[in-house]
């Protein structure tokens, strides 16, 4: 394989409609509330993308087979006040920089193909919350900008960084007349965090006019605040095994001075 | 050189050609399984895989030339019953993610030149072993797969990468209509290790409806197992030493407190 | 996006411009004297250069919007003498080996379209200024050097290396036919220094017989003496801390023995 | 630039010519032994070598230019028993895997294109030398080995790994029909060594059958002495002021008790 390209499964006919994407990143937002919309809406098989600038490892699947890291469309109809939905999830991002700026291309490629209009990237944003994560928005186009706005998103200081795959959509999505809205859910960002996912899908709803029931995220959140906790009771047991350590070894040092 | 490329010695008939892959890796289980093979089979050269994508030196050899690092492709014929074998084993894998790729792919353009239907890659997986290492199977192929299970491999659980050439053989054997096996033997992985190799070839052996002697692999087995016996001294004796060191140090502290 | 393009915005008549190259770099001196030259002369946009060299991230701009990395092609009419002047600024250098060398090609096709027969480069060198920071000057051309020098640049010792696309649009001139100029102001360059820029101006200047307000430059650079005031503050503080937290553990030892 | 690519100064008609490569590598072997030749023989210039694959820099020249990093070819006729010489000696070597075999494969067409049917590569191999430094031989062709181990070059263990061009050039030459030598000189390796570099052109001078005054070598060679005394009385001294240093830590720590 020398080339990023993508297979695809079926052809459909489309209305209108919104591309989401949400790969792999931090927090793993995009993934988290891409994947759990695509479960909701019973989203259909469209297409795969692989790449060369994937990592170079295969995943063993459920059926002791294996698959190539790729990149997932699928899609849903009649959702969205009478627009159709593709989804893109998949395993990871690029590698390497010219990588991202392929793929990030092959995906527009594709957008163009099913004369998509609007494309809602999903990711998170480095932040301790406070209460509910909040969650950013920016856009390519200022009326899109503040649906989102109007659907509760804050807006972004000037000057952040978007990094990856959902940024580069919206720097390149001008190129193809395509808009492109970028939504960031708040997040710690060291593990899997399906409450900023939440907060995302509670925008997205409110923009885009559909519902989806999140009860399933919230079974999800639950689990995620026990590893939590779990993680914080095993630090600081750590932490009191540590000072014990120090304390035998003061000790020592003052037995044999 | 700019590309990847195969440079063949000889064309041959093959019937059926079964093609089987052992790069350097983990362990250099591959390695050593597939080697084994082709000198006890006494299999002939076929043809060379060059790429850019090798690391850049090259090794002197015994009759003071050098050779560029590259993959051996050998046969031999009429063995796993009825069906002729093609090996796959080299210097060195690909040492860029498009690397990877480029020559993964290089090697399914030869397999389908021969009309193979059937890969095995032969990898490590890292694991302390108890007993004789255990051996497992993935495939693109349920079929094959159980063959595999049959002649003693355990399923793998799923979610785990597999990396390198043998994991990414797997993942793009599809695009070929070709089915593949991968056998990956338990190893510690810190240094060559012919057990697991063994383990492989038996489960390999099975599956396949030949019988090689591994006598001499047994040679090999009981000279690692003496090295690693010497190594565990020598740190045993370097810990000690260390050990005695402290304490030196700390009656030195001790004294001039 | 797979290739470094430009994207012009209008096409000009130009007379004889000269190239005034800027991107971030040392100190930010590059960037910070060729934008300050664009707003001073209130520099029209002429094209934008993107590339999938440059780093996978988008910035958010002011009006919540984000925009790709990417150069800044202006130009401003009837300055130096009757010659036109065209600036080149932007977000960031290329990531990789290849990606330098194939933006410093692209910049000199654009070059090359303008009949652009004169490039200065702009940059940094690290060292302590005593006084007001001295600027060094290189070129591809004896003549040009000389004026550079008469208007107050040093020589370089030879030897010395030009990193980054102010180096190499000069080694990459002679094969257009362009002469080429780096100007390097000395900057201790770990914050951006527009003191370097400048000292880098005031050489320009001369050599270009041009004359632009330098006051607000030095509004800038009373700023970056406070910041940087304010920094040694705190590492005293920090030191001092240290010093303390020092002591006090110094103490508990004593006490422990 | 994108590609890499030889610009020719002017055409020669070459008899028979030999290519003697030497590049920077380890102890600068390789790059001292061939300019020291191509100052003593006085060789011309022949061509240029320049790629994106060189580091991104430009380096100062005496008259305040600069160049890019590049490959220089020269060529001195009428000295080698009849034979021609071209050398090529550069700044650097490239940067990436896939640059290295690029470099080595433009050589190589330039190699052709004169009907080159030796190569010379000169680098150095890592050792403490004990007195003169020895010469290793590798040869794509046992009789050209055989001449070199004649002229006292010794063989190398088999196993040993060539890094870089002049590997390189060897491991590709064979796909050329040109017959390739490899001498490397004993090094140390941590600083540019002319004493390996005299034995390599020692060995070279007996192999080839012609005659250089190695006096000024001599030159650099008790330069090169001072320069290792020196360092290692700072060396010396920087390890007594340390004792010292520990020496009054030790003591206040005493104190403190």
């Amino acid at each position: 394989m020398k080339r990023t390209f993508v297979k695809e499964r079926i052809t459909v006919e489309l209305q209108n409609p919104i591309l989401i994407e949400g790969l792999p990143g931090l927090g793993m937002v995009g993934r988290i509330a891409t994947r759990y919309l695509t479960k909701q809406l019973k989203a259909k098989k469209l297409a795969k993308l692989y790449s060369p600038h994937f990592p170079y490892y295969v995943l063993v699947n459920k059926k002791g087979g294996v698959r190539l890291l790729h990149g997932n469309f699928l899609f849903s109809k009649g959702l969205a006040g009478g627009r159709d939905l593709i989804f893109l999830t998949g395993d990871r991002q690029a590698q390497t920089i010219e990588g991202q700026y392929d793929i990030a291309g092959a995906i527009l490629d594709f957008a163009e193909k099913y004369h998509v209009k609007l494309i809602v990237t999903i990711g998170g944003y480095r932040k301790e919350p406070k209460e509910a994560p909040k969650v950013v928005a920016v856009s390519t186009d200022s009326q899109v900008l503040n649906r989102a706005l109007e659907a509760n998103a804050m807006a972004s200081p000037s000057g952040n960084p978007i990094v990856g795959t959902a940024g580069l959509l919206l720097g390149l999505a001008r190129f193809r007349n395509i808009n492109a809205l970028c939504l960031l859910g708040e997040t710690r960002g060291y593990m899997p965090d399906p409450n900023a996912a939440k907060s995302v899908l509670q925008v997205l709803q409110r923009m885009l006019g559909f519902k989806v029931d999140l009860t399933r995220l919230d079974e999800e959140i639950e689990e995620s605040k026990r590893i939590v906790e779990r993680m914080h009771q095993i630090e600081k047991q750590r932490e009191s095994y540590a000072q014990e350590a120090r304390r035998t070894e003061e000790e020592r040092i003052t037995y044999i001075s």
